[in-house]
């Protein structure tokens, strides 16, 4: 295996320490041999045929006098014609996913945490899989929905023994998860989205977190794995937040808008705890449609018991009709998300 | 690829007619081509190196003149030195699991649902591995613990990273889980476990499944895939059944005592029920310590909510820690256990 990794920030720095301290291990009891053949940050790369030493990487790439660029990356790994390239996308970044494409068609496999390819176009999507197919190369996301959670894996392995998957209900967004299990109105808010905001669950202006786009892109590719047509488009967002908080412009004016607001949260969280219900964002695909909608469950429902940021995905097929199979757990943060990316090199390593 | 089923029975025969449903969309859709060139019963089999027509498989076993012999058998699919050969054990037997070093020695792929090599000598399941890794050849079994469920799979990837199991909890029993689930004293025990016997859950002696020795297979599976050695004699079960439950001689005489124990269980389920507790049949591994315990577990475990039969994994690892990760569903049947070995072929087909 031969690893070219972009960028080496919180995911990709994690991902390089991680293979630093599982080389070893990996050739002696799998076979496996791993090297990290290139390096890059935002600005400079590192390239060495014969694998980086990872002793002291991070001030190896901050001293190369390489300057980075996506598509002469792509060039010089297709000119090395090494067996079994990676090209490991550690990004969020649209120009980054815009080389997958020109990778593939050179026989260099890409492997990603960056849900921008598989939730644009559907015939971008499509065009990628065909190349795979046609070139016996291999593009793998398994990160791309819940981090380190078996979620896009399981969902292949059942549609290829012939299941078919009639519904999906998932809360896949760390923050929006976070905001609602810990709002419970004796708390504000406004509070509880500044803790998220302040402890880093969500991005700098949350509303990006709380407009559901985050959400939208992980259903959509959740139920293109699952052999369905669909563009982003085409799923609705409601009742997240009242549409005056994204018609202010400052993050500043957002906030202050959520403290004049409170009464009209303290209201929805009452009218749902009156019932016995919890609030939960939850991304739904059933009959060919698809939502994210903020519903109040009851304590019957499987995500009722969440906590804190935990992710959750429970599939419902033609097998597993009476109870879904359901995998849960934390799908956001930079070790689990590397070890996500690890899995997916180490089944290239297999294949 | 080459497949030989054994056995077509309840899992089996679902297998192939899974492969039958799926065959042209396999290759279509993914370059895959399925062949089942061999098919056995308990007492025929078929070969064909050209690919049996699935079209009324069933009569072409039946009326076949070559008599089942596994070691024969091994050694024909080895003469027919087909490219990517798989060995499917669908059975639940010793006889057949005893081929598997053969199989492999012969550069023949092996997936199974049979627990037995597994979790039997740690040297066994060593040695199958070692084969696997000097011959470049594939010994899988992800049905063997949860059927259709990612769970293996899953552990792997995580250790592959550099992750480390801490502790397992589990109900990886459909019959014990159906009837701890069940059992609230207003029903009787013996009534619950004669249901779980007549719906098929339980085998014709449930004392099989209520001994635990199905659950210490189970979790010592699990356990050996984190890279821990364990044997079977390590791990204890505790309080599942009263020793007298044991020590009667007829499956009709054990409902007897079952009938005439009714007070104990009331008392045992009304003691958790009053603590606000529920029963729950849990196989853990800890601090290199495995049991199987019947527990009374409180709201907040996850266990608390499971219903019928459904088996639930929760791996606490170095970076899962707060809270575990969690993969839970239907866990036996055979359409979804003939999926989970369709899966495992379809990952050799990959490799």
């Amino acid at each position: 295996m031969n690893l070219f990794v972009v960028r080496v920030g919180n995911v990709g720095g994690t991902l390089v320490d991680q293979i630093k301290q599982q080389q070893k291990v990996l050739q002696k009891n799998s076979n496996i041999v791993v090297r990290v053949t290139g390096l890059a940050n935002s600005k400079k790369m590192l390239l060495n045929s014969e694998g980086i030493d990872l002793n002291g990487w991070q001030d190896q790439v901050e001293s190369s006098s390489v300057i980075f660029h996506k598509d002469e990356l792509i060039e010089q790994i297709a000119e090395l014609n090494l067996r079994n390239s990676v090209f490991v996308d550690c990004t969020a970044n649209y120009e980054i996913a815009s080389v997958y494409k020109k990778a593939l068609e050179n026989n260099i496999n890409v492997v990603t945490a960056n849900k921008i390819a598989c939730s644009s176009d559907y015939e971008l999507y499509q065009e990628l899989k065909a190349i795979c197919l046609k070139n016996n190369v291999k593009f793998l996301y398994e990160t791309n929905v819940g981090a380190g959670l078996p979620v896009i894996g399981t969902i292949n392995d059942l549609v290829h023994s012939g299941d078919r998957i009639q519904k999906i209900e998932a809360t896949v967004s760390g923050s929006l998860n976070f905001i609602f299990n810990t709002y419970d109105g004796n708390n504000t808010f406004h509070d509880v989205v500044s803790q998220a905001k302040s402890e880093g669950y969500t991005e700098p202006d949350p509303r990006i977190d709380l407009s559901g786009v985050d959400v939208k892109r992980k259903i959509l590719i959740l139920i293109r794995e699952a052999g369905i047509k669909m563009e982003f488009d085409d799923i609705e967002v409601k009742d997240i937040l009242p549409k005056a908080c994204f018609e202010v412009d400052s993050v500043e004016d957002f906030f202050n808008l959520l403290k004049n607001d409170e009464p009209t949260f303290q209201e929805m969280v009452g009218n749902a705890q009156s019932e016995g219900r919890k609030l939960r964002v939850i991304a739904k695909y059933e009959d060919g449609k698809a939502t994210v909608e903020l519903q109040a469950v009851d304590s019957t429902h499987p995500f009722y018991n969440l906590q804190g940021t935990d992710n959750t995905v429970a599939l419902y097929t033609d097998r597993y009709v009476s109870q879904p199979m359901v995998i849960q757990g934390a799908g956001a943060g930079a070790g689990v998300t590397a070890a996500g990316v690890f899995a997916d090199i180490v089944r290239i390593a297999n294949y």
